[in-house]
């Protein structure tokens, strides 16, 4: 199994940000303070406790938080009406039925109605979580107490993270079909302690970055030994993602932290793909003066047509207000420019991981750190220049900002489809390969999604169809189109 | 005094929003947390408190917390060098020496450089707070410390904020001959309880639309026997603390309370002023749709040309997600409108009262309010349509966003530049009345911001003033100028 | 009259640009192609012509046109609905039955259709136009062929000029009690030839901003002897003539004459007023990136707040692709900066005369002039630099682009109601001074142009008129209202 | 050869739009009014001419316009600098050096630039034109006088058309080694004619839908023998015809044709690709009210994000003041549609064909077509309403308004290294099979164009792009990247 060998430490890893998609259990987020509540200190593991109907086939913190948890649920389903409609929709089919999903992701009200639709859609679901903080445990509770086999709560140990997705798999009596995956943990798990497993499993779904990638050098090194489908790389995911949510969070992160005044200010943003667009668009929006940095000639033009400066960041660095990362790279934001910031420029990293930002570098002895607010330091040089870094430079729109349900609806919404798709193919349809979502599915999805902006499709007359060359029901473009 | 008999009662006037600009002490302010902190439950006004030079000339709720407030004040200075260059260019000359100014304000850091400012210029300062819930604690004992005769507390009885303020006025051996006033208390106190004090009163700062308000009656009624500036309506604040203000706390007012997505979110903001129109430009940047209404032909040709389509509510509100009142009218949301919107709606104020939706008319029995988070309310129709109401009616932008520092900086300075207008103009200049900042004076508080932008202004040649026929160093523009 | 030796030289004075409202007949308007047939080189002074019902009372350049120019007419009712509808509403009463109104306007199709309502409103008409080179001489025709006395063809002498005036006002039958005026040659002339005619006028109405600035200076030597009226200033007249005519026209003026590209191009604008503010936004919108001078901090901080960098010219001129002057002001580019703008760079003015850019300075031996198209010459360096002059430094609007009919709707509409208003005006209202439309009846304006946007205004309740202190019909806004 | 048998006939085909790219020439173009001059009626094949050094290898229109051609491809050359880098950076190297170049395409000053840098990397070349009615004929003359073999001029019959074709193959003495063709005429005759060339061939460089299209369909019938580029399909040449082009032609095209104010008017548009985006991007940042019409779910959800409404267009038909086509498919817009329409609405096509709007339904004996100007209809129905029809329903940016040389100058660079490419790839890198460019050359093309922006590319440092795992000089995105 040495694909895996090349993880991250174990600790590490959960640490990673994977998908923009499940961040909405950080600290800032509605239910949060609800969660901080001081329950009693005795693990999980060694309570006995059962739902109102004597089941206790679940590990949560505390089942009498059901009720609370269920409103949260119910509050969610409101901005998730895809997964509603597609409730209705599969009623008399149930295409999920005999599916056997073994699942691991956060644990949150959005995942809560997923996992719903899932069992609405016929399935049976044994969930633990991919994350050790990100639970919310009166989600988890409201699921057990329905009669969901979850295993997961906030503040897991490293120990408590392997039992609980060993607790999900592991059973004598109840072998899973399915796997539906957020980091490829569970997968990585299975892999080693259950091969035997994989003989029953009709697909995995994985929605993160990091495991998309496991899942492709597994194929790659022909051990991959059932169909995959990426959900991360799909058009309507990708957009809501990156370029929708970052025009958002962009603006929400900086002012929940800073407070910070958009006018006028001068802002450079590292990378001009789809999440640097999102935050360009958002700063001019709100009378920013953003400029620009790339390395890719491409996206460089595009900023240009798109009315911004392309600049080295040495060039423009002494005059910024805010500094931005969305570049995926490391070390972008080096400590020669911290060096030339000047006093009370902001810096903060919206792009894919923690090393964008050369934080490290601001660990010295001369340098004071200042913690002035949640997720906001003053680092402060001897001459008194403060520069203002925000969450320790890691993802700021998922430290200091909150991701719309809607977004996650889009997500939820594919990996359903996913679960669907793959575990009703035809025999050959999918090898052991990884796949994409069918375009067409893509487009079902967001299809979905439309009612929610009372969005009025036009179809295609028969004669349109045929001179276009397409089916009336789609798909609509080739693979490459570029959107 | 019977101008002041058409008072609200006392409670509920200072419950009222004045401006904007004096906003930053609400709950989700940097330092709302600190000030949260439990004190002991001992009045101030019972307590002996002397500060660090054994000076005891003020009352605070805990002088130990001054270190703490000092460092809330640098913070603030950080965003306010328009105050401390002024504090520069009037080093040598002092143009307040010999002023002292009785002031009545909202008490924040923001305020505190503005005072520390004015002893800087050469006044002496006695304060008390406009506002019993708005005082930073931390910052009143800052200004304890360093000698500034303070007299307020977060938490206020209706009699502690007389007591507060009459502190301020009743003293033998120091007579004020300038008042700086937001809302009129500390102006109708003196008028009341001290009227000879005016004999010596060489003018009134007022910044507050109430209480400009009355100074107006006043003068209108004869009755005004000082010089009064209006500050509340200069060009400068009034852009700031309406337009360009609301364009950025639209959005983190909205985001903080409900995480909405604005992309594709029907909008119809009621009022197309400068309140309206920085909503509505956020709003659309961010990709929403928006519908404005307007009683004005002439906004609402504004809003026709930005864009923007002009219906009645009636006509949209089915199918809004959001809606906002910009309008400082009142009833313009009613209950009849409330009944007809959808689920999940977001209903919010952002004008200048808490009159424009009408909440009163949701106190009904057959309707459940949800409290879901601090400011939100699910209002619950018989059959389950949620309304989601934010700070019950209340100014959306006062209760659940903060204001930038840059903001309260251009009120501060424009207050300080009154003053000093006032206290040093030559006699006969200002009459018994009511006076707006000379547009020179307007002019030179936006000068005094532009470095914060590196902007650099051209500078007129003797040949072109001439041609012009403007002096070189303004002013630049007619009264009547619209900006 | 001595107000008046201050003209500039009738012909150059003609040659300036008054107002933008009057511009559409330069040559790139619709119907510039047919005016510039060749007719027959006999002047019109000279002709005898009769319309088809016998009447000889005009002077055009060929009554036979008429049918084309009535075509021309109806096409610019079209979006001239305003007027139309006052026709309709006036329909009873006739508001200006007894008006004899002498006018000296542009003669275009747009003021065709001001002339005709005037007349259903119960007028009698004389006119002749205010420009010789502007009048499109089959809406001439078309009016003569009406029975309107039209005095007036394209191509006129400086001595046709003021004997088609003199044919206007010198009849032994017919005493005009109404004066229109666009840039007071009109008026100028019935002061100084007959004078005794302004016993019998009720008022001047007045557009342009010379002309105002003439009245003025009359009113201001006590030597205005009627009423006047300055549309000029009237708000919605202002907004539409600066702020949104310029934010399409100064597209449409560089496009037609350079098919420039404008994104990513780096333009500076000189002045950020009302013009300035229009262009900006196009140009930002379309993806340039624009620099700002400006002398004035208060609309220099409104350019900073809108995302635009505030800079001296001489910091940028260097990098410019594009430069724009909209200051009022002279030699704003001098030579200096014209000898270091880069190759290409594109040179306009769109400010109110043609002093902006110091075009004399580039009349000099060492630079070849090359006039590439109509309306833009490259003036070519010795290196072989080469700078695209547009218009010669004249208003770019003017000369090069078009002006949308519904801006000339707004004020032929304002030059009606203001002629309606003096006419009925109770003895008193007015005296012999300069008056502002009354807001009310700008507000009257806008609300007869809401409906081509389908635009639908709220109306004040009764309680909420009251609780407003405002008239439920208007005016909504205090005179200094700054929308 | 049954391929071609699917032809349109062949007059028809050659007045197909092909590309955005090549649209220079149409008679709003800058050199329009050159090429109109009434030249003598001899056709070009029977004059006897020669250039200034003797030569006669060509046939043109008038070799004595040549001076003024070289001024216009000067004038080009200033916005093509990436094609004079292009010459620069292979000077030494002479890449093309041997290349026989038969090429076939509009024959403008651009594509004149375009050969005269083929001729400076080496190449020998010989030209007609892909359009009867595009030929600059002074540019054509400059190219002769160098000493270029065209054969080309403005107004050729069909029979000139494949003459001109002809001289450029069929030569005894030079024998083509490679072709560059825009609509695959030049290919078509090649193989018709003399399909012994294609052993010569190297490759085959095709720029236009309609020949990207024929050369896919040879290569799927297998009948492609040589290699071929589509280089219509790269991103950067796409997104500038196509979203870049058309946010700036739809305006220009619009104003030009009917002086239309934009603010506020309320426009669909149909289809939100990259050429709807375009136009909607321009019209909203205009002041208009946009509304979308889509058939594909993932288009209309970005359609919503971007904060446009979703309709079926007969939902909103009634209201609209502008109808745009922007789909590729045909009858998007109905008789039915069109008889909905209100009084002056406007409608064009900005889509890759003619079919959109069903122009012919409109050729009925109850309706008046009135021409108004050139490239505007008003059509009227019996009631006198008028629609405006623009161009007859072809393409709206090819007849009414220009492209930017900057635009043409992205399909000339990827056309010259397209040649470079295909004529120096080793044995085997290319088959009998039809390629995209490759990535890193069109970033490469991108590249070339960053300096027109003074943008400033930031190049990876050795660690990071092996972080990335990339070439520090590309590609930098993988093939599927959607930009």
């Amino acid at each position: 199994m040495q694909e895996f060998s090349k993880f991250p430490t174990k600790t590490g890893r959960r640490s990673l940000s994977r998908s923009i998609s499940q961040s909405s259990t950080d600290s800032y987020s509605s239910a949060a303070s609800y969660t901080d509540s001081s329950d009693d200190e005795v693990s999980p593991r060694e309570k006995q406790q059962t739902n109102s109907k004597g089941n206790s086939n679940f590990c949560v913190k505390n089942i009498k938080q059901a009720e609370f948890g269920r409103r949260e649920i119910e509050i969610a389903e409101q901005d998730m009406s895809a997964l509603i409609s597609l409730r209705k929709r599969a009623q008399g089919e149930k295409p999920l039925a005999g599916a056997k999903i073994v699942g691991c992701t956060h644990i949150t009200a959005q995942t809560a109605v997923l996992i719903e639709t899932l069992c609405a859609l016929g399935a049976q679901c044994r969930w633990s979580a991919c994350n050790i903080y990100s639970t919310q445990n009166e989600v988890a509770a409201a699921l057990a107490e329905v009669g969901v086999a979850v295993f997961a709560w906030k503040g897991e140990s490293e120990d408590d993270f392997w039992w609980c997705i060993d607790r999900c798999v592991n059973m004598d009596t109840w072998q899973p079909n399915m796997i539906l995956d957020d980091g490829g943990d569970l997968t990585h798990w299975v892999y080693k302690k259950y091969p035997n497993v994989f003989k029953k499993i009709r697909g995995i779904v994985e929605e993160s970055v990091t495991g998309v990638h496991r899942l492709y050098q597994l194929s790659k090194a022909g051990k991959l030994c059932v169909p995959a489908m990426n959900v991360n790389d799909s058009v309507t995911k990708q957009k809501f993602d990156n370029l929708y949510c970052c025009r958002e969070s962009i603006l929400d992160g900086l002012k929940r932290t800073t407070d910070v005044m958009f006018g006028g200010k001068q802002v450079v943003v590292c990378g001009y793909g789809e999440v640097g667009k999102g935050c360009c668009a958002a700063l001019k929006a709100l009378g920013g003066i953003v400029y620009i940095t790339e390395i890719d000639p491409i996206c460089a033009l595009q900023a240009c047509m798109d009315g911004f400066r392309v600049v080295k960041l040495n060039e423009v660095i002494r005059q910024m207000d805010v500094v931005i990362t969305c570049t995926g790279n490391k070390n972008v934001v080096t400590r020669e420019h911290l060096d030339r910031m000047k006093n009370s420029c902001i810096v903060c990293n919206m792009g894919h991981s923690n090393t964008e930002i050369d934080v490290a570098s601001l660990r010295t002895p001369e340098l004071t750190w200042e913690r002035v607010r949640s997720q906001v330091d003053h680092v402060i040089w001897p001459d008194g220049k403060r520069v203002v870094l925000l969450a320790e430079g890691r993802l700021l729109n998922l430290s200091c900002s909150t991701v719309p349900t809607f977004v996650l609806s889009i997500t939820a919404t594919t990996q359903a489809l996913a679960l669907i798709e793959l575990y009703n193919a035809p025999e050959g349809r999918y090898k052991q390969d990884v796949y994409l979502l069918p375009k067409k599915m893509d487009e079902y999805v967001a299809s979905l999604h439309l009612p929610s902006f009372d969005a009025h499709l036009t179809e295609l007359t028969d004669d349109q169809a045929k001179y276009l060359g397409l089916n009336k029901n789609g798909p609509f473009k080739p693979n490459y189109y570029r959107y």
